[in-house]
């Protein structure tokens, strides 16, 4: 099985200049096959507040209602996205940016209006690896925007972590695939203090420990959590590390 | 050779619903391959005063400042062309929407300034026709944004007309294609009063005729002429028709 590389940054680091291109140039070393997701909540807002749209948010969480919508449209899959794309072009890597609505790659429901109604968000239902797969065959690079589609003919806003790990965990039938979450950290650290601490490996016998020693609390949790079920999901590596050392961080495996 | 089929619509009529609907109805009739190419023009005039980024046009050309530039890229690369993906998506139709950037299928020169500067606008110097071919050949329906890239990193804006014509000369290699323009009349008309006086076929010795009686004048002539142009260039047909009529209007051949 060839291998694959999924890595996400967030929207912070490929929304300012000097850190997207430090992103850029480290992704240009990542070998082998390799997709990129990415966010762009920070933008979104900022050009929702100039069009006189106000951005609300419920437990971080972005309330997407039809204006918000056609905002993220065009940031995340547009502004964003294809900014990305001509970048990684003119390196020599052969981008092609996608929501999931391109090649109906990622398909979600709406999600149902519980206790809150976040609009226009999608919860994804099904991914065609082989979608993407044949593009990545071809020798692309596709570059994932935040967005997924309902197939009725609606766009729908999708969380990017989610966007990374649903395409990984489809294309791990495919290739020996490691996801890569970026963070503002170097990695899962021993020592909130001590940016040496970094934990290079943590196999499910190492994570119990850490927790039970107090290492690993609070948001790292649900995040490793993720981390496992992404593997139980048949992807290879989940890796959590900084945007600057996308081969370094903390690998998260299941043995 | 098969067929492939290239249709341009303007912006006003992939903008407004009612519109759009009745396209994309007529486009799912056309048989085989298909691209659909679109502008946005009206969307991003509208977008770009909400944002207080004031239009400037000199001879019906957008100038494209750096501010102007994103918002193009944001509602053409975005807006217009994602929803346009999902809505063929709906209708079975597996879309995927492209800049020029994306798999670097068109590569312009930023226009040079002479005695007007246009600013990121570019001027097509190369098409693979390749990267469009593979995916025609997969199945899917290209739909092309008017935007380029100039393999330094930037998007430039570009005319969509010449964006599906420099499409069509480059799967002219590939397929035997008919290029359709898509205006506000339902073909080259005798009379301009009489919307029954459509001209079906109008060969160089037909054209020749219809100038020197007058009835083809103005406007009309650079569109027949890049017509011709696009003809020399190993281009099967162009048909110049009404958006609600794909398969009607006039078809301009060379014999």
């Amino acid at each position: 099985m060839e291998k694959c590389t999924i890595i996400k940054v967030g929207g912070k680091i490929v929304e300012e200049e000097e850190t997207l291109t430090a992103l850029l140039a480290e992704f240009a070393k990542v070998d082998g096959n390799k997709v990129l997701t990415h966010g762009g909540g920070r933008s979104a807002t900022k050009i929702a507040a100039q069009l006189g749209i106000e951005t609300k948010m419920v437990d971080g969480r972005r309330i997407t209602d039809a204006a918000m919508l056609d905002v993220v449209t065009m940031v995340y899959g547009g502004l964003v996205n294809k900014k990305i794309v001509a970048r990684l072009q003119s390196m020599g890597m052969n981008a092609i940016g996608l929501t999931g609505a391109d090649l109906s790659y990622m398909l979600s429901d709406k999600r149902p209006v519980k206790t809150v109604d976040y609009g226009f968000v999608g919860d994804v239902k099904q991914v065609d690896a082989n979608a993407l797969g044949r593009l990545i065959d071809a020798g692309a690079i596709p570059v994932l925007a935040p967005l997924t589609h309902d197939g009725k003919g609606n766009l729908l806003n999708t969380n990017a972590d989610t966007i990374a790990g649903e395409a990984a965990k489809a294309l791990a039938t495919m290739y020996e695939v490691t996801l890569t979450y970026c963070f503002e950290k170097k990695g899962v650290m021993r020592d909130q203090e001590d940016e040496n601490s970094v934990i290079p490996v943590i196999t499910p016998a190492l994570y119990e420990e850490l927790k039970s020693d107090g290492i690993i609390v609070d948001g790292m949790i649900p995040k490793i959590d993720n981390a496992f079920a992404a593997l139980a999901a048949g992807v290879k590596q989940v890796r959590i590390t900084r945007a600057d050392d996308l081969e370094g961080g903390t690998v998260i495996v299941n043995q």
